[in-house]
């Protein structure tokens, strides 16, 4: 199955956190699992706080990727629109909030599950929670807001 | 002058985002600037949301580490602590929020300026606002509180 970031279209696809054409950045990658949708990721060692904890920067990125695709894949299910076909519409982070609930270890993969908490016409709020080995690390909400044509350059 | 995170003590100086031995890391350095604190950093090309603007995830870390040596400055100026002598002291982030107020261009120097909002024995609120080209574009609070020894691995 691909991620959902892999139908971003071609101009709008250079995300340092998720883009397929980045060729420089983290790639996280989003699918649904039922209603809710899952992003998992294994930090590099050299992600670090302190010796032994994953960076709080990095984790936000996560969340914020994670949220964003998030929004995009439940905007485009509530349309009725085929992805495959039109692509994922694109969105933007209007605000993004992390609480951090407990030190994250470096070493073990990093699960990001997201749900819609509110979707409108031009605004999703999406919740998102990270665990590493089951333990809940992280919590964190994305307002997501259509990207704006005007910021999309062809 | 030299940053504020060369202060930290070499056990906890490995933080992806501003830790002066990681070398994969960003490197963002903070110093004093009267009662703020400033920080200034030019992304890399990739460092990309979309074509022609700086990915959000960077400018959360830059928030979140700045105001975490804001917070850990603040706490060794209230306390005395001359950090030449004694380092400065660690912080962790219980919370991250950033309102992202403007698409913000990729090219120009961002530059962070912190604020100590409110300063307790454990707590410190830190507001950031980010700018380039004198446009402000984020707005950020980061919530550090001391980080407990036992996450200090010697």
């Amino acid at each position: 199955m691909s991620a959902l970031q892999d139908h971003y279209p071609d101009d709008v696809a250079h995300c340092f956190g998720c883009g397929h054409l980045n060729q420089h950045g983290h790639h996280f990658q989003s699918e649904w699992d039922g209603d809710e949708t899952v992003a998992r990721f294994t930090p590099q060692p050299f992600h670090t706080a302190f010796p032994g904890y994953v960076y709080g920067g990095l984790i936000a990125s996560l969340i914020d990727c994670h949220g964003i695709g998030t929004a995009a894949a439940a905007a485009a299910r509530a349309q009725g629109i085929d992805i495959e076909q039109s692509g994922l519409p694109r969105y933007v982070t209007a605000s993004l909030k992390v609480d951090y609930l407990a030190p994250t270890p470096l070493g073990p993969e990093l699960v990001a599950r997201g749900r819609v908490k509110e979707i409108g016409e031009r605004k999703v709020i999406v919740e998102v929670t990270l665990t590493a080995d089951g333990v809940a690390c992280a919590r964190g909400e994305v307002i997501a807001v259509r990207m704006p044509e005007s910021m999309r350059r062809r």
